[in-house]
């Protein structure tokens, strides 16, 4: 009494609705293990370093794009082709430093709180999509770029929009020296 | 120096990598925290269930379908509509008793694992999925359909194919039955 589906079996994309509830349990059962909002971020964090690391070969091999040039390109790279692949969202990108070293990812909508209305008031300090930082840096850390990567604005706590500062933490002219 | 993408800023679809990557991390926390694979099992469940409840109303706004007439349409419903608007995947379903509550949802591949080998020895009991079965319970359980849902086999395990059984607890007569 078997009836087979007739379709094509398998793609790359899921329904999003399903990772932001799977995404916000992961999160609330952090909430229950770890007293302070610093430790649940930080969790998050590492987590999302983890899944950095391994998404980066996917990323790589699903998107075929070049090295980049410069810490501007790769900024543009993660908004307008990691973004968009895995979350479905383009983030717009500015430069902050003179040094161009710093941009910001800024989000006008997070798809990771269409769920969230806002933080418990006892959740003040909780970054609730940390994870995102963890999976930026460790992405990074696997094409040999150091970055520092946080959470600057978050309308979960009631900014204007939500933007994830990406810091570089070393010039490429920097690295080459090094090697010489 | 802001560049904005230019491209529509949002769809309802994301990469699945990134999901599973999360599931996995979020499975990895729960077995850091308890001990018994069965503990791990029941807390899958229960946040599959708290995940249904919700997933029901964006599932039946975007799929627009009809009232279904009898279970086995329901499960067909699960297979062709859900799983593959949620997973991207379309189980084959199965009857698996004369009296017609009990179905089997068989899955050749499941997305969920892709980046999972096999469970660790010490892990035999795990079953990795189950919040499916708590999303699906969840689910049922607010279009009025109480059901028990478990893994029966599980490629993860060993067995040939992936399995999810469903079976209704009651019959829509016994629920007209007691309405009178």
């Amino acid at each position: 009494m078997s009836r087979s589906p007739g379709r094509k079996q398998e793609n790359h994309k899921i329904s999003r609705e399903l990772f932001v509830l799977t995404y916000g349990a992961l999160v609330a059962q952090l909430c229950k293990e770890y007293e302070k909002d610093e430790d649940v971020n930080a969790c998050l964090d590492r987590m999302g370093y983890s899944i950095g690391i391994r998404l980066i070969d996917d990323f790589l091999a699903r998107s075929a794009v070049k090295k980049c040039r410069s810490y501007s390109e790769t900024a543009d790279m993660i908004a307008q082709v990691a973004f968009k692949m895995y979350l479905g969202v383009t983030p717009s990108v500015s430069c902050n430093s003179v040094t161009g070293n710093k941009f910001s990812l800024i989000l006008d909508k997070n798809p990771l709180v269409d769920f969230v209305e806002e933080l418990p008031a006892e959740r003040a300090s909780l970054c609730y999509c940390n994870l995102l930082c963890g999976v930026i840096r460790g992405a990074l850390e696997m094409v040999h770029l150091a970055a520092e990567v946080s959470f600057l604005q978050d309308r979960l706590k009631g900014d204007a929009v939500t933007e994830i500062g990406i810091t570089f933490l070393r010039k490429p002219e920097d690295r080459k020296h090094r090697r010489n």
